[in-house]
């Protein structure tokens, strides 16, 4: 395969052109809250998605799910050209606490070069990325460069919890060839970067009971046994201090990295000592040696999110309490799987403390995707042609995405292409996207589409 | 040293005669709050009891502390006597939950032949049963059959923060022979005891910090060390799942129990079955083989009182918790010293988790007296004589008072014999006694002194 000349002249001047009416409807549809955590908006936004979509030629409806619809466009130009699944979000996170936000999140406001809104980095400024992109495309050439199918999911943000039985559903009619999504911040250091994989997550909770009620440490301390105690040996069982997952059979399925992945993960930048200071660490997590990215893209962890039990008050109790809850989650990484992994720590559990309760609570699987996909080299030449600086090809991110329904259910390869700014501050008081990253996402969607379509 | 030929005929017709004002006293006593917690009443408590002593021909005063006053009172019959120091104290737990009081807790109520109120058990109704008992003997005989020293605390409810310096400070000035002190409830089997110990106790905090903020367990797990795994691999060198205390030289200290000690354990009416029945338990903490009153009575113990850090709510949440504290109390047996456990945990600290901050809060050092002391035998006499039944003999109660300073610092022998109701509620709403045992309380009490004073 090699590529055809392509000229994004055009297309780039005509979204130059209409930047100021690209971000008034961006703004309208910040305005839009949609928060599918409360219910609030939602269905609206849907709608407004689905008369976007169909003033720009595409067959568009909206699918049920157990919850929120799904919102799918459609738009073949030509049998013969590639076909892109574009995934984004409709959703966006409660906006609490309202108090620390400089202007209302839900009234869109640039301040110092950036537009603060719930939504707007994650993911609303990013998926309509895309929209503009194509409405920019339709009028400079008439038609799409590739066969586009839009899917906007509304419940992302409350873990996308029927993304899985949709995509088993309706995975027949999703014809595609490859998945794009532009979502989260790109690397720290400012630049691009195409993301191949996530780590999978597996959430649980550990539940361990003494004595019917909580008693007096000095009459029953050596008599009733202690949950916080039952809990604490049965952790040290599951992973030891030197960072090292003690659950047998737990390191069974993960593949070791490519010499292309070891290779890319060696080449993205970071500046550990940097990291650090930031952090107010005096050393990383053990083990100490092991390289930065290695951490976040090869090994899966397992963190404890929280553990309670007993007094939690000023000065001293001499209590010796009841229960005791330990809530964990593991970051899985190719090819282990959440329904394998529940039952090796569930196994783990009843042999080193039969009495603790296992909990198993949501999950999704890791995905990854070749770093020498024949789809990388036309995202890579779309990436530089506009942005004039070549991404950084990460196999992994630390965090968890639903990209399995797409690798694995699917079968496509699948890439992260993030547009918002590092500190975008999603999940958080205002939240923003600078403004030439907005304009910037919009152009790289453009090029993007171009080059893949030429791809042939 | 032999018994003379007592008769408490007289003493206990008195008291019987008497039971129905004793019990109008105990009342006016009860209406008083005291509660040291809150600084309330206690002023007027100890103004009130100066003047109960003063009556009884004691010299009396309140002795200041750093705290509240310990009221102090002295009668010295004849040189050529035995002198006993009566120990108890005035103050009173805080009585919250109100609404869960049948009857309001400073309003003495007689039901069911049990006194409800506040403080009536712990400590009002045993030490005004050495006063009462002593109102008796002078009515009946016109002296004391030996000396008395009162010693009445004030803040015993708040940890006796003041009694070991003051009794540092005015050991010179207590010239008794023993102490005896009422508190406590008697035996789950109803029998009246003896004890001669009690275990100490060292309260410590664990705090352990990560990054400056929570984080992302999928952006910063394998990155940032997690506070609470270091608090786990910590505890889990500090106590092993056998159940035995792994930091260094902690056992150095223990005294291996007498003959007479571990016989007296093994006579102590316990019936394990029903009392993991009672607490809803399938087995007792390890190790499983351990006699029960050996638990309690001749090991320390190492109990998580608490253990707090990071997500706590429904559901799962992906954090990284940068703070997590456990909180800790060792029960220390003889001859195991509070300032040298808390060096040889702060030791191990050190060692194991050098960041880990160590915080000592409260102690109180064991305290144990011979089996075989020479007061012994009159004070088994005395209970028996009154009671009709031999008291049980406790080397040592599980829980923690700081009778240290009678042992340690003066140098004597130290009898806890309790009167109230293993049921009294002490602590808790609806605290209560026995009428009766109020009674047998008082009675118990002149008996004790006149078997002490005749004993020579």
């Amino acid at each position: 395969m090699e590529n055809k000349e392509i000229d994004l002249t055009a297309v780039l001047d005509h979204i130059e052109a209409h930047q100021d009416g690209y971000l008034e409807r961006l703004k309208t549809y910040l305005r839009q809250p949609s928060i599918s955590a409360h219910g609030v908006g939602i269905q609206e936004t849907a709608d407004l998605l689905q008369s976007w979509l169909e003033e720009l030629g595409f067959e568009a409806e909206q699918k049920p799910t157990e919850g929120w619809p799904m919102v799918m466009g459609r738009r073949i130009e030509d049998e013969s050209l590639p076909t892109v699944l574009l995934y984004g979000h409709y959703d966006v996170q409660p906006a609490d606490p309202l108090d620390l936000w400089e202007s209302p999140p839900f009234e869109p406001t640039v301040r110092n070069g950036r537009l603060y809104a719930r939504g707007v980095g994650d993911n609303k400024g990013q998926h309509t990325a895309h929209l503009f992109a194509i409405e920019s495309l339709l009028a400079v050439h008439g038609k799409l460069p590739c066969n586009v199918i839009f899917m906007l999911e509304g419940e992302e943000e409350v873990g996308s919890p029927n993304i899985a039985s949709f995509m088993a559903k309706h995975k027949d009619e999703i014809d595609a060839d490859l998945v794009v999504i532009s979502d989260g911040p790109v690397d720290p250091s400012g630049k691009s970067s195409i993301e191949f994989g996530v780590r999978g997550v597996a959430s649980f909770e550990l539940r361990a009971k003494g004595a019917n009620r909580d008693l007096h440490s000095g009459n029953f301390g050596g008599v009733a046994p202690n949950p916080l105690w039952t809990l604490v040996h049965l952790l040290a069982t599951m992973k030891n201090d030197q960072g090292h997952i003690t659950i047998d059979g737990l390191y069974d399925a993960v593949e070791p990295p490519t010499e292309l992945e070891r290779a890319a993960l060696d080449t993205l930048p970071i500046d550990v000592e940097a990291v650090k200071a930031e952090l107010e660490l005096t050393q990383l997590d053990a083990p100490l040696e092991r390289p930065y990215f290695e951490r976040l893209s090869l090994w899966p962890t397992l963190t404890i999110n929280g553990l309670h039990g007993g007094y939690g008050g000023p000065s001293s109790k001499t209590v010796l309490p009841n229960t005791a809850v330990a809530k964990c989650d593991i970051r899985l990484v190719e090819a282990q799987t959440v329904q394998d992994i529940f039952d090796k720590v569930e196994a783990h559990v009843k042999k080193h403390a039969p009495n603790v309760e296992f909990v198993r609570q949501g999950g999704m699987d890791p995905s990854k995707t070749p770093l020498d996909s024949p789809f990388t080299e036309p995202l890579k030449q779309a990436i530089t042609a506009v942005q004039g600086d070549e991404p950084l090809l990460r196999p992994a991110m630390g965090g968890s995405l639903p990209n399995y329904v797409f690798t694995k259910t699917l079968g496509l390869h699948t890439f992260v292409v993030p547009y918002a700014n590092a500190d975008e501050d999603n999940h958080a008081p205002n939240e923003n996207m600078e403004v030439w990253r907005i304009f910037n996402g919009i152009k790289t969607s453009a090029g993007i589409l171009m080059y893949l379509g030429a791809w042939r």
